[in-house]
């Protein structure tokens, strides 16, 4: 495949740069049978969309998505989805001084020696623009998978620069621009974000999210294990570092007697896995954790060489995020759906007959 | 693509169980032209070789690999390449014992829920067997990328247990069983690994793994970007758990001042981001890390259930692994060498023609 | 993949339904560089068009293609291109009529059985509407293949029921909307056309397509021969009930002597193959030749049964051509420029570094 | 994906040359639960199996199938299934003179200029031994579907050179070399291959495939219609120059009130669609022809050149077949069923839970 698609059976391709006239995409593979409508998608459109908050960029984009196809009636026919939302505030003129600067951090260098040509407005292809399309594509997926197994996903921010929530109280994560589940961090992330601004820096943060009710055996082992798949979908997202399932990286200093997620007849004792036992779902919450690295798009200025290899300073005007990570929750939550998609597709083809009389621990007194 | 295959372009499909007669695999679009015999692919074979150490499986297999086709006089032909390396040391009554039941941490419960079957001996298809052909495929991609480019794929043990690494010396990781590349740390280890034996525990481990002399411009965006194949590749392998690229999780609290790696005609003045920039290669090292959590086959016995939902206890006996991450370099070694073969493939097809004036700054001097 | 997505490298995916409100697609993988415009796609669209002659069907679409994306300053970018075609003439009403009933010879009946719903209006996604993406994402191919490789591709008319062309000549074939190479045979089309309509029926058609200057080697072993994805791209579209390459069926009866394509230092003696040896491109002019049905929508009525299994009667009031194959032959274009480019981009993946002395003997003198 | 893999879901994956040390595939995708062993396979290995009659060619290999994982207590695991076939018979001295020489009809020339190396032993990878593969991993997908479904896939010669089997009495295929459905034409057969062998010449073939009582449903439109998958993995056989779904080329001259198949409540009135509707299934018969062209490997000399361009002429000794078309029966049978047992697992990915109330008449009565 070419690199704009992911997923096998639900595939999502996408196109779209941040100062064309629009972006968009093709839904390929949700079964049919599904109420579908705009305002499906629109919900978690409006939570990832620019300028719904002081602190996120100042680019202010409707994003109204619009379904072109393969809805019949409110219904999906089986048929691709095309899904477009027109890009309605550009503001070209922001970037023509960067037209032969690389900025640091960004893709500008990277894509210039790929292609030998980049769209230097607001990044081109590379700009975080596109991910409004996989929220909407998500947000199918999520749909799908709430009515057909009762799969909810929800993601949040666990930490943003210094500041950690201590308590996860899923009702608050939608009471706050900061996709924060801890109340009493907001003051203090309320109080960094505008220390930042004012530094005309950025800072990073850590995104989780957490996918409940998953039946067990979704994964193609080996390759296409299902942490794997997840691992690739949200490093696939932009400012995205590291990804760790369950325990991550507190399992280096683990031993086997305390890792090892004990079975019982009423569920599992443990979950350091993280939902996955060899690739595949085990039926137990499949817990996701994220890094996004700070913007690079900042008010300091910063050494860099422009496509003559002259040495150069930038500085970043216009409208930019101080900290990426807060909008990643919703695009988090829609990766996640997507690949949970694909694979509960995948385990329906080859293995649509097979049924035992083991009990799914998991699902047990739920 | 069903889930036992990886890459696009230089394909890799594999086979085989712990316990049966032979593994194998598929190397398909290795570019003709290339010199290659078994000898070639013996070698990291034989670094992953289990019984290589006092520490390690006490397995003993041979991991002889037979290349049966698509070579001719000693020379890649483009054709599709198969590999087969019999299995000589299966010892399958170690495991009639727990044919009906689920060790905990294993993948014994999901297999059997999603294919209401498993071939209980080793771990079946989900035992870490298999790896040995992804490192034979790995091995034939390592010498075209050393051959065309000169980029060179060494992994390391960064930490195993409590015990860290702290100095990153190449030569000495040739030089002890624990890929370890910091000698003041071998009695440390070899200290807490008697002890873990002892314990009949077992621990997780922090592998390492760079790649140097990248060229600029490796990456497919927006899906298959360079560090997203990188990350599904990684945590593809048994046991691992969390993946970073360059600053990993370090960058949660990183300032974008700081983050950011500025650019000047000498070269980058820091690799914060690891080698990748929007996901293509900026031509500076590609830093990856991960987690592999700690083996579940202990001699402690731990709690599960059976295939009819009885309450059992679990002990391993038999040969097992007290830290399965110190085989997981040569592994590590080859999925990175087998993801960045796939994208060199990939950026040949679609920009073969493109040139551009500004230099490549990461090969400055070099 | 799933079915709404043709190609490895150049992939082209499409979506829309004859009554959306658009059709459109995403071409991934086209290489950067290369000057496109709307206009370049538009030309073919324009030879497709439903209502540019009195023969083919009454609707009366502007075709009026939008390039929303992987352009920048009129060059291609390498980065997803999105298209777009909006539905300006669907005149629903002529449909609801056969909201229940199957239409013979349509895939009314297999699609409710496969989807359990469907759009009814004009065929949904089943209806030729969509080849007119494939046309415009075919232009792109053909504008590449052209300017890097020489490469022509045209189409023409050989047989309209009964009636062949026995002349081909390529100046004539723009000449006349029967895309007919023989103007001595434009008088028995019309003829022969007049008294299908009066007749209330429609006949099938054989449509030829030619590529020139193709280079050798293109074309990839075992599965993926370029004459097999070839005869999966003709049978993809609708109505296609057969393809041949090069002499076709008629070798079922040549004897081995004269079958074979003799090699001169000057060229080949012939050229039976059709321009395929072993499934790779011999540098030889490549033949295909393609069998279209006749329309089932005709005046004439049939029988048939609705949704609940009774038996009713079906008459096609509205607008429907009365030979679909005249329209076929830029789509038949547009499938050959979609694989051979996509052919084109495999084989540089893999063998851009292959050169040999012998001569490709195809070129010599041209 | 590379070349030589086929299939999305059911991916059949295939190396070895024809005077390697072995061919062999994976199977990956099978469903798990099934009982197969190596006896499965051998039926229809040994149909194919050279050396079978006095007319085909006179190499004698065993073909003896080995079934190296998948597969646990005789039951498909759902694992990636590996299979090996040992070469036994190559005799390698038989090609040394054509190492430099291309034969003509072959793709000794193409190979060359493609990969800039060839094995020149027996047609190395471009040899139909790789069928043997084929056949192999059909045999697997023919027990599914004929166990899951019901669907029975048969084959017949239905023209030999000149000589057509003008009955269709299928108990009669497996009752001569020739597979051959019409008793009649034996005697005419043989003397024609008699001659043939005399003449030192060739002759090609026309071969039927037939699928009974296939669901209806199967196909993904628009791209991955049934009848192009059909026609891709026919047109991918050795030889095969042509493809017919149903009526194929007669359509060309059918009218639409004649060709479209009506539908009752017991069944359809006809079959001219060869089972398939808008690229789906649509229950009744699949009706697939092909053209195989006449072996090139004749002793009648021919006029070539060789590697460096120098005229030299041609002479295939050793062993070789007079018609390629007898063999190609049990090669299209497994395609068909590689085909059909993707589309199987494709269909239930996306459509498991679809159920109408229209009954599927091509079902009624049987």
């Amino acid at each position: 495949m070419a690199g704009n698609s992911i997923g096998q059976l639900f595939k999502v391709t996408t196109f779209g740069e941040s100062h064309g006239p629009a972006i968009g995409g093709i839904v390929d593979g949700c079964p049919p049978g599904m109420r579908l409508t705009a305002e499906d998608l629109q919900l978690d459109l409006d939570r990832r969309k620019p300028g719904t908050s002081r602190y996120t960029t100042a680019r202010r984009e409707e994003d109204l998505v619009k379904i072109l196809s393969g809805v019949f009636e409110d219904t999906t026919t089986g048929a691709s989805i095309g899904l477009l939302i027109d890009n309605t505030d550009q503001r070209s003129q922001d970037y023509s001084n960067i037209k032969e600067v690389f900025r640091p951090g960004h893709a500008d260098y990277t894509y210039w020696h790929k292609f030998g040509i980049r769209d230097y407005r607001g990044g081109g292809r590379s700009s975080a623009r596109e991910t409004a399309v996989r929220v909407a594509a998500g947000a199918i997926a999520k749909k799908y998978l709430k009515e057909h197994c009762g799969i909810e996903i929800r993601g949040y921010l666990a930490q943003l620069g210094p500041v950690k929530a201590e308590k996860l109280l899923w009702d608050e994560v939608q009471n706050n621009p900061f996709f924060c589940p801890d109340p009493d961090k907001l003051a203090a992330l309320d109080e960094y974000m505008r220390q930042l601004k004012k530094d005309g820096d950025s800072v990073g943060a850590r995104v989780n999210v957490v996918a409940t009710n998953v039946p067990v055996g979704l994964g193609e082992p080996v390759f296409d294990r299902l942490d794997a798949d997840i691992a690739h979908a949200m490093m696939s997202i932009n400012a995205v570092k590291a990804v760790e399932i369950g325990d991550g990286f507190a399992v280096v200093e683990q031993r086997g007697s305390t890792d090892r997620d004990e079975l019982t007849p009423d569920g599992f004792n443990s979950n350091h896995a993280g939902g996955t036992l060899g690739g595949i779902s085990s039926g137990q919450d499949i817990k996701v954790s994220m890094a996004l690295k700070p913007t690079s798009s900042i008010s300091i200025p910063g050494k860099s060489i422009n496509v003559h290899g002259e040495v150069i300073e930038v500085v970043t005007k216009g409208r930019h995020d101080p900290c990426v990570g807060i909008r990643a929750v919703p695009i988090a939550e829609a990766m996640l759906a997507i690949v949970l998609m694909d694979h509960l597709l995948r385990h329906r083809a080859q293995n649509a007959g097979v049924s035992v009389n083991t009990p799914d621990i998991a699902r047990v007194g739920k």
